[in-house]
């Protein structure tokens, strides 16, 4: 069920079967030192590991400057605990006797987080024995899981005891990383920073510390740093860009973070004038937030897709067999897709990292 | 890479971790028996193994009658015929020196066949020697790869030669299958009807043998049966059945195909009154069909999603823990995200098949 690498070593980049999934090393690396320059010590990172699923990706975000790696599932956590990370948060709700069975089982191997929202999920991680980080989540914005600000909050603090340490809060606003205009997404994260702030206060009036406030996301971590609200941000997607990120408006304060991962296609028909198949459709780049875009060819456009093929359109049209590289539309549920990255620098392979979280849903 | 399946056999279903695929065998059983009484007998049953990526559902499929399988991609087929499947259709075009290598490293293990639409392809397929049963791609409407109809499928045909043999046209309307009128998709074949027959005539009148023409899709196949222009039919969805195919006009000549594949998901947060969110987003069910239905929770719907969750509204709302099916809008990329399909029958677990051709994408 594992498939075999498309590619090995030491081939040049046209040579690699397809569809493959490659990331850009020498891209990839900058952005890396990108996120750290421009937050780097004013926060701590860190970095969503469900965007890559893949423990060598992990220990070089640490190498940067990440203190550790956040994830949205269990299976998720225990891939990274088993590549070697030894500070998971679990940014997410935890919520089933084996889900919290697992998860106190990794806490006995590493440093876990998890976050609550919940007092009756929250008695059964406290039954549990585990000694976890506990995180409230609140809502601030992304309307789906999290405690509004207010007196909840604090009572679902105050019952954060036995192996449970209370972490602080998570305060993510997804909704706000694709809003298009600069001056929007910052107005969004002004309004989440409120409610931080809001819940900091009433946290510190009824004497309960908050040592953290944790998330963020690679389209607006600077506007939570320049807060001040937050102490640690969560990005993911910027180690990849994608061509969804790649619509937002980007500037200062946030950099500009370079394409770096790709899905490598080949054409596999010419059926008509300025109409060329490839053989990726959205078995090899998911379309939940758009089409690929092709990289480097400003005249072709990739126009729709099928399970198994992409149609690309425009001038001058690409060779039978041409190879193709395509910006992903989204990049965590494209990676979710392939059990390899095949890693290339000028223009050569040079590594193959498996992705060991490929798959981990549960 | 392989996550460890989330069930074992002899557990009840709520017992099962989440998200899970989970297959309802007397449902896909009556499924796989559906079919083969409306068109057994009448054409071969080639089904369509990109669905299910599973040599367990295949060798059922031949139990209940099928001739063999087709698949998409070489990888694919590499994973039926591991798995034990003899005759192998790649009803597809294979592009590439690599990949056209290793179709004939398995045509040397099983009967193969492949689809050409352009003959640069097929002199490359010729000279690799391999011994394939060549299907020519005939355009009838899918606006992808293919022929139109016309004296290039004669001269294509003439190019069939050496360890190659012209086995047929393959003709698949995949626009069709999701068109929601019974009568318009009925419609959309009898033209494609008209495009094979006066293929064949055209290849008969320049003296040369068509064995075969097939293609057709769990949603129009009767209509392929009912014209007699096809011998063979592809259907795969049947076995599963969709969100996106019920939302179609269902009536005689096609049978009622029920719902055998859902996603168990679990109520991980109850932020707001009438608002449940579950751990099932667009990495456990694929959205580029819409959203997965609530199964047999009429008060329920399943109203957005993002990567790793999944928002439920509606009355009666689920209790914070409790186990939600869902149908998944797609079933091919869905199961194309799990590696195991966990068979329930009764309420329990009878076995784990393993998804082999997960991730078999080149």
């Amino acid at each position: 069920m594992i498939q075999k690498p498309p590619a090995s070593v030491g081939q040049r980049l046209d040579e690699v079967d397809t569809p493959a999934l490659v990331l850009d090393l020498d891209a990839f690396e900058r952005n890396l030192a990108a996120l750290q320059r421009s937050a780097g010590g004013r926060v701590r990172v860190r970095a969503h590991a469900k965007t890559h699923k893949c423990p060598e990706i992990a220990r070089r975000q640490i190498a940067f400057g990440a203190i550790g790696v956040c994830c949205q599932k269990v299976s998720e956590a225990e891939a990274m605990v088993e590549g070697g990370i030894q500070d998971v948060l679990v940014s997410n709700e935890i919520v089933g006797a084996q889900k919290i069975a697992r998860l106190a089982a990794l806490a006995e191997r590493a440093r876990i987080g998890v976050c609550v929202d919940n007092a009756e999920n929250l008695k059964d991680l406290r039954d549990s024995k585990a000694k976890l980080d506990v995180y409230i989540e609140l809502e601030v914005g992304m309307r789906r899981c999290g405690v509004p600000p207010g007196e909840a909050v604090v009572a679902l603090a105050r019952e954060v005891s036995g192996n449970l340490r209370f972490a602080g809060l998570q305060a993510y606003h997804g909704r706000a990383q694709h809003v298009r205009s600069l001056a929007e997404r910052k107005a969004a994260i002004e309004r989440a920073a409120s409610a931080v702030r809001e819940t900091k206060e009433l946290l510190k009036r009824n004497a309960i510390d908050c040592p953290i406030v944790t998330g963020a996301g690679s389209g607006t971590y600077m506007f939570e740093v320049e807060s001040g609200a937050w102490d640690e941000i969560q990005p993911g997607s910027y180690v990849f860009m994608d061509a969804d990120y790649a619509r937002n408006e980007w500037a200062a304060p946030l950099p500009r973070f370079e394409h770096a991962l790709f899905v490598l296609s080949t054409v596999m028909s010419r059926p008509a004038a300025g109409v060329a198949i490839v053989d990726a459709g959205l078995k090899a780049s998911s379309v939940d937030s758009g089409m690929p875009s092709v990289w480097q060819r400003p005249g072709l456009a990739y126009t729709r897709t099928s399970d198994e093929h992409g149609c690309i359109e425009g001038a001058p049209p690409p060779a039978l067999g041409e190879k193709i590289l395509l910006v992903p539309g989204h990049c965590d549920p494209t990676v979710n897709l392939y059990d390899w990255y095949v890693c290339v620098r000028n223009g050569k392979v040079e590594a193959l990292w498996p992705i060991t979280a490929r798959g981990a849903v549960y």
